[in-house]
């Protein structure tokens, strides 16, 4: 996995003082403290034997009712959900059960960087097509025989929201070449403008993907659960007792408490960050407004990798696009981050603009 | 994975009211509070991002130092320890990473139930000994091929602590088959005669394996580590990037101090309790005295399913040996449990035997 233009931008980070990191993949915010509450109730407890492999009833059922009342997915029930760690464990069962070596499969470009270094490893064959997708360019896979289609929605790193009009393609695209449609929403509440929509909700054969680490900032705890049919759930179940076994027990009893948290002040937080930034650098850069999750995906005139170096002389750090998307071209920028360190970012890539 | 018996013994002890249950794979006394205590302090304090995907230096550092002195290895160092999700997540890595379909791969015999089941999923070739191995026994493998030994010592579900001797001569086969030698130590503190020995103290190819899941009663936090050398390290180290990432933040922290933990008076609560069953049962069963662990693995007249429909009737649930071994004449029996129910269950069994 060619993830080393992150690690770099971490080291880049430690070597200088005072950077500003506009690299960071997860919320500045801590983990809500009522959910480190429940989390470490349940230890006292004594929650730290093995749970069920496909996860604590408990929160199978909580998760079942967020599926239907907040996605509108009224099929969601606990047989049809697996708990996992975190959505890479969730992905990982995914291809693992699903993905024969040369595999036609379909990712959404730019694309979260696991999807293809995972199904590379499995051996599949990638194929890709642009965000900014129309049903005429969806019909050119239309007579291929898919295994999978793949997207982050919201995107990572673009902040895209998918359209109604393009997630019902992609189902129609699913549904006509037999492929999984695999519908990672691990970023569904950074969602500024009420866009998104859960294609479950319409196509059941969805296989929806929900994450908890990125919306309350429990990376680490390792965490997400995914819906999908009763056979899918079967499997990826089997196998899971193969790897994991269960994800960690106090960290599911977390999630039933993260589940509970208002988390709007954060989004609104982070709403007024992404406009601000976008205010920033529209008359400067090429820059689309991201729509959700926390980053901007823009261009720059130079090579990401020469525009990275100049940026770092600027104390700015930002991650290369090319490790997300075919274009040397785009730098992925994180507002996840306070209100100085985004202000200090604004003013070093207006004036690297004017350089 | 055959754990059906397994399942099937959780779901009759739900059915039996009071049960005499002696089929639980994992101690009766609860996690130690101050392992809790760092565990929901490093929560509070924070840490619930990722790790580095090794794990956090803190614990490899803790590791390295255990290994050296409470295991003799003297090469143990953080470069070499990769922390993970429990030893499935451990065995899961290693079988990935380093077994191809048709590999000869020896087990020794009973064996811990995931070896030959994840074993057989990579397609490997599956050859056994039985656990009282001679050098001559052993010697008939030596002109084999063979990509790894495995075993557990001690041993779940014998209980078996193998003599210095029989893993030096697993280790002198590994040598000459160019076998990778896996150790899976996970009960290395309950050795009721201090008989047990890491034979990575003098064969530095081997493969250690450590968990915390049993000896602190945390099966459900998942967390244990990988002693090799640093390309093995490193090979599995980008696998676990594919798969969880990392292991649960806040379980490593928690493993710092279950390190320091005191667990004596327990493991002294197990020897009293290895020697009352022993006692109990040695005049009604072929039995050898266990070693380590917490199971015995005796002999019944009766098939282990026959024997275990009659056990039932008196309440009493065990664990039949044909998912450990290719015998169908042994039961699996776990003192981890209270005096109360351990003689209740004697009782049991010598009424049974008289039958």
């Amino acid at each position: 996995m060619d993830s080393s233009p992150i690690r770099k931008a971490f080291e880049l980070a430690r070597t200088i003082e005072n950077p500003i990191n506009l690299s960071i993949g997860q919320p500045h915010f801590p983990c809500p403290p009522n959910i480190i509450e429940a989390m470490n109730r349940a230890a006292i407890d004594g929650k730290t034997a093995y749970t069920l492999t496909a996860g604590i009833p408990e929160l199978k059922e909580a998760m079942a009712e967020k599926y239907q009342i907040q996605n509108g997915i009224e099929y969601a029930k606990p047989d049809r959900i697996l708990v996992t760690s975190g959505i890479s464990s969730a992905l990982f069962l995914l291809f693992n059960a699903l993905v024969n070596p040369g595999d036609d499969c379909l990712v959404v470009s730019p694309y979260f960087l696991m999807y293809p270094s995972m199904l590379k490893f499995y051996g599949a064959n990638l194929l890709t097509v642009d965000e900014s997708f129309t049903s005429e360019e969806l019909s050119v896979f239309s007579s291929k025989k898919l295994k999978l289609i793949i997207y982050s929605n919201p995107s990572n790193p673009t902040g895209k929201v998918l359209s109604k009009e393009q997630l019902r393609g992609l189902a129609n695209l699913a549904e006509k070449t037999g492929a999984y449609l695999i519908s990672d929403e691990i970023y569904e509440l950074f969602d500024y403008d009420k866009q998104f929509y859960s294609i479950g909700k319409e196509y059941e054969k969805t296989i929806t993907l929900t994450g908890f680490s990125k919306t309350y900032n429990m990376t680490g705890l390792r965490l997400a659960t995914i819906l999908a049919d009763e056979v899918v759930i079967k499997t990826l179940t089997t196998l899971q007792q193969y790897t994991v076994v269960c994800a960690p027990s106090i960290t599911q009893w977390a999630g039933i408490e993260a589940l509970k948290t208002d988390m709007s002040s954060y989004i609104q937080d982070y709403r007024e960050k992404r406009d601000f930034v976008y205010d920033s650098l529209k008359a400067h850069y090429e820059i689309q407004k991201s729509g959700g999750a926390f980053y901007f995906f823009f261009k720059v005139k130079d090579t990401d990798e020469e525009f990275l170096q100049k940026a770092v002389k600027k104390k700015l750090i930002l991650v290369p696009g090319y490790i997300f998307s075919p274009s040397k071209h785009h730098m992925r920028l994180s507002f996840a981050t306070d209100w100085d360190n985004l202000k200090r970012g604004m003013k070093a890539l207006v004036e690297l603009a004017s350089e």
